[in-house]
């Protein structure tokens, strides 16, 4: 409670003061006391003796603008712990996250998610969480599932400290069909009060109308200007991520009367990237789009905040949490500095008191009893002596994730594909690493588009269930990664083929997340993707391609371990069309 | 929660939808089920066989816009209850208030508040509410409050149904010192979860900010471009009401970027301007002014409902509450018909399903066990045989309820004021009126440039702790009023000094309300207003001047039971400027 006779902790003079309401700067002061705004004036400051603070700070014209907020992201994208993520991100001007720790759900359930929450408290980043309601993605007939969370838990969980959101309802088709236990999910979200968030690609007309009418509120997958405005008209908010920021989109936003319902949110962003930036490389892309620089400053800040229904976050105002920039010009990120409640988090690019911080995160670091696969057990079971049979295949393609589900007559060698630009890929429940499991004997499919010659992957982080995932050009270095991989206690791992050692981004927190500083990680993700491209790998985002193949809610085709998914009719097709070949 | 498989309740085709969020309309159809909007559609409707529904409605091509959602109002200044105020707002297309019973709180306390929320559950208007918090509103030295309000009162009321805000923090000075009940008072609205709402009329710069700071996040006083402008800066969302609605400021309002925190509201609205409409009437009032129609709409729908954090109202879109109007055109108020939750709830200007609610409303009903207060007790005491007195006179503006506070050479005859222009007035707490009490012998007071040249008004609705008030021409005459107010369990009335009976306006129910059609209050109420004039009053709203009078928080000098008071200053004067003559 604010005390006007105490004096403030900190008083900042000669700022230029950004104004994400009325969309204006002023050159003014701030006075802050327990962590929040107090005084917030245009003109010069009173001196000591007319109010005593602390600490006074001259900033010397530089620009005071709101932290960014992120309304929608996923902290497991970028490979690390919550409090790695914090150090990543303050510097670059990110103060507050929405997080949908939805990769830990679907590996660890309810005590994942809450490990996630726990993890963010204390940290100097504003953490809020959403509750994953999509665990498992889709059903056990398609994918084996590692978690499950049920209404109930979700009415446990809205009750930890920061919990304002249901994550993304990702089943849509299955809310529209009325499957039972997503209405009653969904349900127990909005009785908890929490703000329902949606994710609908390719919806419209009444199917999206039936979604959005069970409460959710938001959409933040790839957008178009068609879309942004039915999806505003149906009481939608918009979160435009960097794939939805086109010229078009942004000259729709610009040309709405109201823009208080459109953000901009990170959504996913590898470790790779993040080093570039975070939330603020969305607004500098969106202002380099037309996007107008205040209105995208309040996309990233005031909006995200009154949409969760925060009233004191996102704007340079009395009551307002102090959590804000000092940056040379509006935008000009990254900032010089960040505080968030009053207090400096981060100071030329570096993240002030994190590392006091207990990184220890409730997450199980040896899942893996098990360690090896039988190369024997990645080939494909042809009928004695054949070589050749009618396959189904899955093409990638090289710019996104999307993929076409093909017919080829394959040529196999013992079993294994032996033509230009096939590999060979694999899906392993978790379960069947555990220490009393039997040997796995996977589904082995065929990937073509990928542009592997040599060598092979191996990941334990694949979405959505994050079993283990393997794909190659041959059974013993598929075998050499996956051996890697699980003995790290999991990672993404891939062997050369050419006779070096593996190369290992270990990922030992539930087979997800590494605990190392971003650089380390994104040191090794750069590196494991220029072997990947040096052995032939021809898409814009091999990693990223290879942890969504088995996604197997993403169109049109993906592999799980029950064999290939297609994805609109949710069925397993066999991987070889004489269905008796295989399971 | 919405299933897709059973028949819509309703629905509507061939419609002129109204899209209050990307501000177009559209030819459209929707269909209902359990009160919230399904389908929200362009084009043609499916047929039934297509899309079964209980009840198809044909629109032929009429206009469908979100019901009005009135931000911040009371019932009380209409003097009628919550079923009666129902019944009024209905038929002009106020679907949703948010009330503040901050005279039924003031009179009766905790006990009153929970009496008009529970009034307003099974109305077919969508009743929120907000806990009064300046009960009383000014200090027991100023003036004998009737009730009071503790912080554990607010968090209580804050469970009560409905209850999404704290009233109006009306004493800004007060919380801006740091007075500490008025702190605690906030503090509780703010853990409640509460929206606190703001009254700051005159206040700017650091004042403001420190109002503000408390998390106060509105105001609805009277507006100019540049307080506009401040406070929505400072982070507050700024309701407008009629007398704020300039053509200066509705100009301000349509250059902002950004108008998602600007809306239109009604605050107090007497019952014989209540026949000519309700909200509506802001809604025209701001569009003759140059308001963008749709955006004039969205000012009082999707904006407060968005304001208060409920995501599901305020809109025609999917999983919105069905509360919507038809109507001819856009704003072409008043509507045709008006439905709440998918049901019809006005037809041709008449509602339906008032008359069913039971009227009863928890409030006592015949608080004045003594009637009757003697005439001499109205005289001053001047010192024996003295007519003559420097006496401190309270003027009145013919405009608004601002007064002076002037110091005149008064002649008197035995202790009444003879002078032109010239009445006497009283306050008498409620308390004098007891079975067991004293015979009151009020403080005197006069007042000039009201215009009354012969009768006397009384009344028990007078803001804000509603003790008894009188002015009049003459002793006897203020007696008789006095009389007929306290007979009738409480009211107004007006003796007309010239033979006649007394006219009277009956407020049985706490002194402050009615529970007679609205129509019958508003003819009452007229009727006193025309003898008001016909005996010379001359301002242009005699009764809320006279309604306002003992209100000390309002500059810059007011009359209460304790004497003059310096609002300002926070003090009490004398009447005659001879201290010892009066107390």
């Amino acid at each position: 409670v604010i005390d006007p006779a105490r004096p403030r902790d900190l008083l900042i003079h000669d700022a230029s003061i950004v104004d994400v309401i009325t969309q204006s700067t002023y050159r003014g002061w701030v006075a802050i006391q327990d962590g929040r705004f107090v005084e917030v004036e245009e003109g010069d400051a009173p001196d000591a003796a007319a109010l005593p603070a602390r600490e006074r700070f001259d900033a010397r014209g530089a620009t005071l603008q709101p932290g960014l907020i992120d309304a929608h992201m996923h902290i497991e994208s970028s490979l690390i712990t919550p409090r790695r993520f914090a150090e990543a991100v303050l510097p670059r001007g990110t103060t507050t996250i929405v997080q949908d720790p939805h990769e830990v759900a679907n590996v660890l359930g309810a005590s994942g998610i809450r490990a996630m929450i726990h993890a963010a408290q204390g940290l100097p980043l504003r953490v809020y969480s959403a509750v994953s309601s999509c665990v498992p993605a889709t059903s056990a007939a398609i994918e084996t599932p590692n978690a499950s969370i049920t209404p109930d838990e979700i009415a446990a969980l809205a009750r930890e400290p920061g919990v304002i959101a249901l994550g993304e309802v990702m089943d849509f088709q299955g809310l529209i069909d009325g499957d039972a236990h997503l209405r009653a999910i969904v349900a127990a979200g909005g009785e908890a009060g929490l703000s329902l968030e949606g994710h609908v690609p390719n919806l419209e007309g009444a199917a999206l109308s039936r979604y959005l009418a069970h409460g959710i509120r938001s959409d933040h997958t790839l957008s178009t200007p068609a879309k942004l405005r039915e999806e505003l008209r149906k009481g939608a908010f918009v979160m435009l991520q960097e794939k939805s920021l086109s010229p078009e989109v942004v000259a729709a936003v610009m040309a709405l009367p109201d823009r208080s319902r459109v953000m901009l949110i990170s959504d996913d962003v590898m470790p790779n990237r993040l080093g570039d930036g975070h939330l603020d490389r969305l607004v500098t892309l969106a202002t380099s789009l037309g996007w107008a620089p205040l209105d995208a400053a309040a996309a990233a800040s005031l909006r995200p905040a009154t949409y969760f229904g925060v009233r004191d976050l996102g704007a340079i105002a009395p009551g307002y949490h102090a959590d804000f920039l000092l940056l040379p010009a509006v935008n000009a990120f990254p900032p010089e500095r960040v505080y968030r409640a009053g207090v400096l988090v981060a100071d030329g690019g570096r993240a002030l008191g994190v590392a006091g911080v207990d990184g220890a995160i409730d997450l199980p670091r040896t899942p893996f009893a098990q360690r090896r696969v039988a190369p024997a057990s990645l080939r494909l079971p042809l009928p004695d002596g054949e070589q050749r049979a009618t396959a189904r295949v899955i093409a990638v393609n090289p710019i996104n994730s999307f993929t076409r589900l093909l017919e080829r007559e394959v040529t196999f060698r013992d079993g294994f594909p032996a033509m230009p630009d096939l590999c060979a890929a694999a899906v392993i429940p978790r379960a069947a690493f555990a220490a009393a499991a039997p040997a796995p004997t996977p589904v082995v499919g065929l990937i073509e588009g990928f542009g592997l010659q040599r060598g092979a992957w191996a990941s334990t982080f694949a979405h959505d269930s994050h079993n283990v995932f393997t794909l190659g050009c041959d059974p013993a270095a598929m075998a050499r990664a996956l051996a890697v991989v699980l003995e790290a206690g999991g990672g993404m791992a891939f062997d050369p083929g050419d006779g070096r050692a593996p190369l290992l981004l270990p990922l030992p927190l539930a087979g997800l997340l590494s605990d190392a500083p971003l650089a380390d990680v994104a040191r090794d993700f750069d590196a494991l993707e220029r072997e990947l491209r040096a052995a032939g790998a021809r898409v814009r985002n091999p990693i990223l391609l290879l942890t969504l193949l088995p996604l197997s809610v993403s169109p049109e085709a993906k592999l799980t371990d029950k064999g290939v998914v297609d994805v609109a009719a949710r069925r397993i097709l066999s991987v070889l069309t004489d269905a008796s070949a295989t399971p």
